[in-house]
């Protein structure tokens, strides 16, 4: 098994500072708190941006820019993945922006689907685009997977050479409308995509210490961190630091070192 | 979730003292070392019986009883497991002696099967002959699944009243000519049994810790011990302590309270 690379989800953008103090919000927090992810063991840090009065989620690329530089003044080591998800109703265009910054890797999500309260809307056009732009631009894509007609999608992209494999792709669980959270459903995904690609798993909220453990033992990837899960158990909040910190210890007592930044980009093929 | 019931296989019949000075051979250090795995959180105690001399597995009546009540005597509470397993050319009448002395507990395969020198052969009349005189003499019997086939023979058994259910199933993985040791086959095998049977997972060699991270996260419970695995990590010989420690500490992590043998004998409907 290669070592674990550990993903920390920072923000995300629902976590607000009256449910838990510990989601950073500005640039400065975000990077402050990517500074602590990455001492306590995370490879990655998945940034999405907030603005800093209403904490609702902005998608320029001057926020992105800004975040990610205060990020690399800290951390010059780390891999800053953006974020390119979007609410519902964001334009082409700014859906777009977060890879006119040219960050080192960015999500890239291969379909649409229900999330619980909205549609996740990722029209077959923009998947074109983002993937063209992030080939160009040498941005390397996670391919993230909500359901598993997300699979085909990508690796026909990769056919088409539109994008290069081995492809990464994360899986997330346990979430309302998504794919369900089970072994057959995992079993299913990993039977789907090419022996080759690594991959990554991601828990959404109480799933999150279940996804770890499997992405650990089955030779998977983990992403941790507030955009997925608040708490560290029932009833007690978690900072992104706890989170990567349980995730890396885990791995180790298993035998799995965990990957630095560097030997994450060997990994993945960057 | 129910808490985790760990069970340590203490002996089984391979391990020599050449091999690792940390196997229990006689009755004496096979209930020393119960008492341990009792203490660091084992509620199950899994037994084999050696020569104390040539070191060879045994199976009278006699030394099961001998062991059985030093185990008793150091530790009351503990759930004693008897295997009915037995290796080529065992007659069938010393194969049914583990059960003559009333164990509350003992192990029960429902096929034969390729090991990997020898065939492991339970016939269908064994296999009667030991259900019957383990539901006349109230013994817990411990399904052991060395394939997908042998679940509905056990399932058979029960729909004709010889055993009664919920069943207790484990599956073993990580030995040449069994079952594979991978995701799918445990997908298979959990859809295989019914919802409310209870299940442990048992790896062998270096499967161990990763059936131990899959019984924990999954819900099942999980056997450790020197009998499947002599090792705590690549090159590093293990007591059965140890083994059974890592096992709770990881549970406890997960959030899974460890269960007291009172409490898996309420799990297991004993």
């Amino acid at each position: 098994m290669d070592k674990l690379i550990i993903t920390a989800a920072l923000t995300g953008s629902l976590g607000m500072k009256e449910k838990t103090p510990h989601v950073p919000i500005t640039p400065d927090e975000i990077a402050a708190d990517a500074l602590k992810c990455y001492k306590a063991g995370a490879a990655i840090v998945h940034v999405h941006a907030r603005d800093p009065i209403t904490q609702k989620s902005v998608h320029t690329a001057e926020i992105f820019d800004e975040i990610s530089k205060k990020i690399k003044k800290l951390c010059p080591e780390l891999i800053v993945q953006i974020s390119t998800g979007g609410r519902a109703g964001l334009s082409l265009e700014s859906r777009l922006e977060a890879v006119q910054i040219n960050p080192e890797m960015a999500s890239f999500t291969t379909g649409s689907i229900n999330f619980p309260d909205h549609i996740y809307i990722n029209s077959p056009e923009l998947i074109e685009r983002l993937a063209i732009e992030m080939q160009k631009r040498d941005i390397k894509p996670e391919v993230e997977i909500f359901d598993t007609g997300m699979i085909p999608t990508a690796m026909e992209l990769c056919e088409r050479g539109i994008l290069k494999g081995p492809l990464y792709f994360n899986f997330i669980m346990g979430m309302k409308n998504i794919q369900p959270t089970n072994f057959n459903q995992l079993t299913l995904l990993l039977n789907s995509i090419p022996k080759e690609s690594p991959w990554n798993i991601s828990g959404i909220g109480k799933h999150q210490l279940y996804t770890t453990y499997l992405g650990i033992c089955l030779g998977g990837n983990v992403r941790v961190g507030l955009e997925d899960n608040l708490y560290y158990s029932r009833g007690v909040l978690a900072s992104n630091e706890q989170l990567v910190a349980r995730a890396a210890r885990l791995s180790r007592e298993y035998g799995r070192d965990v990957a630095t930044p560097e030997e994450a980009r060997k990994i993945l093929g960057m």
